[in-house]
């Protein structure tokens, strides 16, 4: 309440933002304002914020950073994520950010660089702690001491190798830690390790811990020397990233890669554009099929009147057989060996679902007719032809959309590509055959 | 080669079955078939593959299993698993299978019960190594051998609790392996942890997983007593159930929540015809746009050869950017908050690919005319009629498509609801409107 005029008061000292204030404002800053955020935050919460990054994320601040910062910055990963901030570097920066490493740090990275960023070979790291089978019990937890300090990164399993690297098996630290001190580790070591090559792709990794419920897996080569660990905090985000990409694909539409905003405009429509202009393309058929059926159009308006409804019922039944089978065949749970199974399911579903659509398209033009009179004389021929050709269409539909993951799948390519919108596609031009051929059928000699 | 006749050389030992056989065929067989392989399983393969199982195949099992096995398979799982197998179990089973556990571990799964199953608390074990800040490290450390043997299930971080169960800290195992030996535990424990408290949605809390990397998550209640951990393991199964709820939903039905062979026939069609239903009811609205327009489209018929064409491209546009804006939403890449960045976006978006495909719609009527003459003589009068209807049909499919699931989002409404079905029925009946209107423009006085 004093009178004292602001400018004369010493400058409160300048409010300092929080980690968290910046990790919540995160998304929406330009990569110069991240930097500028990131000078602003105490240092321990600048450094976790910094490790728990997207790797895109991190290559561009790395781009940006003067040389001073550079340097600590790279040192704050493990190898593996350190690999996948480069693997999101622009080539030409790539060797002067390797140079700011330490001699062993950068020789693991290069190991790491060589694998696909999305096979096992890409996600592991190659810092574990490791025991040889003669060591007793006591004799492992002290050397794991000391190992722990300087290159384990994650300490719940332990690998025992051999002289030449080869896996014998595995101790977890709760085996080692209610085991007698004066056992072996051979004795106590699990021999029954599952294990993945460097190059299995990394949803079928993740897919192996979906199952097992482990909490890491070691990567070994041909010969069963181990590689590495890939462990399952890094499984998180590959599951949500597989996700991604199958929704994408879903919606009808290349998978994006980066968050949607972070996209770049021209980017992102092009990968739109592709599949919208292919999609309309195939499209273009229907006008073609309506041209083949315009002498009845001509003749019985009132058929144009359905058609949307009736193509849609087709795609959007397709739309969901096509989803659930899709899903199925990402989480392992169906095979293309299924074919048969899924045929039999899709014709009852088809059918029944036609049926309840039928029934409710009968319904609505017998009530319009009552209402309004819109559908002229022939109304219950007219009733007869919409609700015969939605069984039709809708099990066709169903049966088309469920089909076709399995065919692309059989083929090599993705399942997730049989999108809502291609299986619509695909069932629109049907659906006006089905459509016309009934029409032409009940009303042959009456409207047309 | 000897001669001897099949039949009196002595029966070959029968082939035993392996675990992973079994596993390998699981989705395929039925409950019994499930327990008969599971007898022919050596008994520590059978124990591990138990301890995997989804909770509704195990429930399942437990259903079928003689008495003296269900004993022993409910005293497999830990805690929180067996609570969830309990919840996946027909009501009046639930009784007799907890009689069948010891006390303690009963009283654990009571408490766990009354959590809902998608919550933090339902996710939760209630076993988890604990320690007091006054410990010094070594003690720890031989404390946890003891404590780690009867009731700990993950042990890579140990949580530091004050005497009325509030927590204080957490110490990981690398940290009491790496401290000096004489160090208080006090000294060494990190107290920035983050919690969650157990009523947290799983997708928040698989959310805060993803974005920090953590292992574990404490769950605490309101005066910070500490209540059990969610650990990362769990999560994967979170993070692949929520994207397969949002996969369905987004392809235009109701949620399965179990996996497709195995969800019965009557469940799996009672949840697509209801969206399937909804959708033919919104898609009548097309009928009644057409009929509207059933002047027009009988004095010239050639602009109904396009309306499959043209409603289906807003469709497509559309449920490209509702799938975009739903994943974005999931993973909390946008938030409400961003509706005017999106909007920019998608108007720009739409206009761009509407034009991409105003100019293949032109190119082809143009070129159809030339070849077959199908257009009659006001052929560009078509042409020009549909190519500027495509660029407002798609900016509005666009528009519509990325604005619907904020505004789902913002109403409460799971915005995986807006599916690419939805969405392409919400704009059919404007694309029509658009299409027909720009129709009586261009073609009034010729045409029309």
């Amino acid at each position: 309440m004093s009178a004292t005029p602001a400018e004369e008061r010493a400058p409160a000292p300048e409010p300092r933002l929080t980690g968290a204030d910046l990790r919540e404002a995160w998304q929406v800053l330009s990569p110069d304002e991240r930097l500028e955020g990131l000078d602003l935050v105490p240092h321990a919460e600048m450094e976790s914020l910094l490790r728990t990054l997207s790797p895109r994320d991190m290559a561009e601040l790395l781009a940006l950073a003067p040389p001073s910062l550079r340097r600590s910055w790279m040192r704050l990963l493990p190898p593996d994520d350190t690999a996948d901030v480069l693997q999101a570097t622009e080539p030409e920066l790539r060797e002067s950010l390797l140079a700011l490493l330490d001699e062993p740090t950068r020789k693991e990275v290069v190991a790491l660089l060589a694998y696909a960023e999305d096979d096992a070979g890409g996600l592991m790291s190659p810092r574990y702690g490791r025991l040889r089978p003669d060591m007793s019990v006591d004799e492992a937890i002290s050397y794991l001491r000391r190992q722990t300090r300087q290159t384990v990164e994650n300490v719940y399993y332990v690998y025992v190798l051999d002289a030449d690297q080869r896996l014998l098996g595995v101790v977890s630290f709760r085996d080692l830690l209610t085991a007698p001190p004066d056992r072996r580790v051979r004795e106590i070591m699990h021999t029954d390790v599952v294990t993945v090559d460097a190059e299995m792709d990394q949803e079928a990794v993740s897919q192996l811990f979906a199952t097992h419920d482990f909490l890491a897996i070691p990567v070994v080569d041909a010969d069963g020397r181990m590689k590495g660990v890939v462990t399952v905090d890094d499984i998180v985000d590959v599951v949500q990233e597989e996700a991604t990409e199958d929704i994408q694909k879903l919606g009808g539409m290349a998978a994006l890669d980066a968050p949607y905003l972070e996209t770049r405009f021209g980017t992102m429509v092009r990968k739109r554009a592709g599949w919208l202009a292919a999609l309309f393309v195939g499209e273009m058929l229907t006008a073609s099929a309506m041209a083949f059926f315009e002498d009845e159009i001509a003749k019985a308006v009132v058929l144009a009147l359905f058609v949307p409804l009736i193509i849609s019922s087709g795609g959007n039944s397709g739309s969901q057989a096509s989803t659930l089978v899709v899903r199925a065949l990402a989480l392992g749970e169906l095979g293309i060996r299924d074919w048969w199974k899924v045929v039999r399911r899709e014709v009852s579903a088809g059918l029944t679902l036609g049926c309840v659509l039928a029934t409710i398209g009968f319904v609505r033009i017998v009530l319009w007719q009552a209402v309004f009179g819109l559908y002229g004389p022939h109304w219950f021929l007219v009733a007869a032809t919409v609700s015969s050709s939605l069984v039709g269409v809708v099990m066709f539909g169903t049966l088309a959309g469920a089909m076709l993951p399995l065919i692309l799948s059989r083929l090599g390519v993705d399942p997730a590509s049989a999108s809502a919108p291609f299986v619509a596609t695909l069932v629109d031009v049907t659906g006006l055959v089905i459509y016309f051929s009934i029409a032409s059928l009940i009303l042959r000699d009456t409207m047309l």
